[in-house]
């Protein structure tokens, strides 16, 4: 059921997708989002210094006078540590849907997703455009959320009507992504579109207020794709609008985008490469955000932890070992205590005397497993998402680009 | 051929070993050493900051005036997050070994490896080691190799007869470890010990000197093991002395401890869980010593370059990002190149031109690759070494308590 819900068109977006054959296989791999002339956008990309060329020319675009009015997005390849060569193919991607769609360049922003250090095939990407513009529709979002996939299994998109002050609002996303995550400023890609009226400074806060929450807090294995980039479109076509953070709406919007983007960005780490597990680390009493992180990622990153989960193994030393292995300062393991989905396995920092092997095992058969750990320094905690690391995460990686 | 090589004794080195039951199986499972009471022993331990019931006892034991002469080592289970009971067990094996051996507590160093947070079962440790003490020889450390192995599938040892100045010296060593290593100032378990006279300061200087190019450069997961401990024991009984940094042994000294050091802690990464290919990664022209680690470790600790690696795909794009994500201030990716074996692969922070793939796909094929990236920001090169990651590695750690 990749589809339980009903997707709500968002007023001034039209998507169109197109088969170009640059990702192999016969699904679409072209999509085109046309967007009202007034929409306002923001955008988060990667942290990765080998920025893909498609990020290079999204910030320049961004950072233009040029409303943003079209988005078009490949599969297949990623169009990164292409050189001049790659800014050029995105550059020419920008220019030949402006011509099209009878825009400035600079009103288009390029994405690419795939595999790295390949020449983009620009030219079938060209001859997909007038196909994907043929096909623009307001109730394009289904396909777009497929025509985005590259290892991804299921399609994943999210839909939310909203009443506020007796008006209504609409909330429309899709993302992708399934290896090669660890969004440090973004994600792989997502792109979240609602009829609120944001203005554009608001937006751009906003998305980094979003972000910190969502896609910035899921990995799968760590590595910061070239390519991460996460999209938030305003069209401004409801009847609500927030135009500063004083807004009596603007507690509503954030809520909102960040209920949407938690979504969605959960959805990639349930559908992450090989994973059978979902996995919730929430680390708590932490004196500060980055100890709480540090130690919630270092568990995460874990092989032994992550195929710990995958073998159904309560094998909790190796949480323990992943804990130490943070680089914290004067941590006091003797304060330490691990919950595992509400049972307490780890007291003081030694095994809870009343801890029973048998109750790991029930909790480790699961699908869904929280782990909570108190570190007694603090006020803050932090939640991360991640996932198990099984054969199948190996396989897929092994013949990713046959 | 595990033992291709001669093993010769260090006079003032007697090993002996036994089987207690503690780990599953019918191997020898432990090792006791009985040193001359007038050797020098230094340690450098694990940086997690869950260390063992062992690894705390012997740091005691370290700084007390007692002289080391001996040392104790189960394997089976790692007595660790075991808390008060385990440092109180860890304390019994070092009296009992005392009683038996004639000498106080506090001059036993006592070393556990194996499940972490499981009781250690000091009734079947004590029970073993009057066999270990009849066992004692100076000729046992193929044996104590073999006793000190969990999942490793190789005992490693190193043995070197040298001449300076007219005078032979000896040195023999060795080491256990195959998951959970990426020592931080340490390895998993390794000894090694020479006949050459080294004053306490000197080796406790020697001892960073060599762990820094040896087991700190190396990964098989990123995981800091909570028991890492390595040992070098100074016998004093062959005729060259070394008393100061000053001395001109000292270099000499130096180069043939880090070599037995480099060479032990290679032949873990060799026998990595799973492991089925040898990588070394080079950083050239780093500004710092720490940027340019952080950059290999980024690259050996991304499951996606080392999956490529297993298939021997030559996706160099994922050995690119990998260099991104190394968190480094300012790095131009335009002044980056990267050598697979010796072939160009990436030039100005883009694929060189003339690379083919098929020069890629002959390299990944080979069972030794050598990885070199020069940043163009200085004159700093570090190097580690490390492994792929199989679908055996998980398999081996799906099933390690069963």
């Amino acid at each position: 059921m990749p589809f339980p819900q009903e997707i709500f068109p968002v007023a001034g977006v039209k998507i169109g997708v197109a088969n170009t054959g640059i990702q192999k296989g016969s699904q679409y791999d072209l999509t085109v989002f046309q967007l009202t002339p007034d929409a306002c956008v923001a955008g988060v990309f990667t942290r990765n210094h080998f920025q893909a060329a498609p990020v290079q020319v999204c910030l320049s675009h961004l950072k233009s006078t040029y409303p943003i009015q079209a988005l078009v997005i490949n599969t297949g390849n990623a169009n990164s540590g292409t050189g001049f060569e790659g800014i050029q193919k995105a550059l020419t991607t920008c220019s030949e849907l402006g011509k099209l769609l009878r825009m400035p360049a600079q009103s288009v922003l390029p994405f690419s997703t795939g595999v790295i250090l390949e020449p983009l095939p620009i030219k079938r990407l060209v001859v997909g455009l007038p196909k994907a513009i043929a096909a623009l529709d307001s109730y394009g979002w289904r396909h777009a959320a497929r025509a985005i996939m590259t290892t991804d299994t299921l399609p994943k998109i999210i839909s939310k009507r909203k009443t506020i002050n007796g008006q209504a609002v609409t909330l429309t996303g899709i993302s992708k992504g399934a290896g090669m995550i660890r969004p440090k400023m973004a994600t792989m890609l997502a792109f979240i579109a609602t009829d609120i009226k944001i203005s554009q400074p608001v937006l751009n806060h906003l998305i980094h207020k979003v972000s910190e929450v969502s896609f910035n807090r899921i990995t799968v294995d760590g590595d910061s794709s070239t390519n991460d980039s996460f999209i938030i479109i305003a069209t401004g076509k409801s009847g609500v609008s927030v135009n500063s953070v004083n807004d009596p709406c603007y507690a509503f919007v954030l809520r909102s985008l960040q209920e949407a983007a938690v979504e969605l960005a959960k959805k990639i780490v349930r559908d992450a490469e090989g994973a059978t597990k979902f996995i919730t680390i929430r680390v708590v009493e932490a004196a500060k955000s980055h100890e709480a992180l540090s130690i919630a990622y270092s568990i995460a990153h874990s092989p032994l932890v992550k195929v710990a989960f995958f073998a159904s193994d309560p094998n909790l030393g190796r949480i323990l070992c992943a804990v130490g292995c943070a680089n914290i300062k004067n941590l006091k393991i003797e304060n330490i205590y691990l919950w595992m989905n509400g049972t307490l396995v780890i007291a003081k920092g030694a095994r809870n005397p009343v801890y029973k092997e048998l109750d790991g095992q029930h909790i480790m058969q699961q699908k869904e497993i929280e782990i909570c750990i108190a570190l007694g320094r603090g006020q803050v905690s932090e939640t991360i998402y991640t996932c198990d690391l099984s054969h199948e995460y190996i396989s897929i990686n092994s013949s990713y680009r046959s």
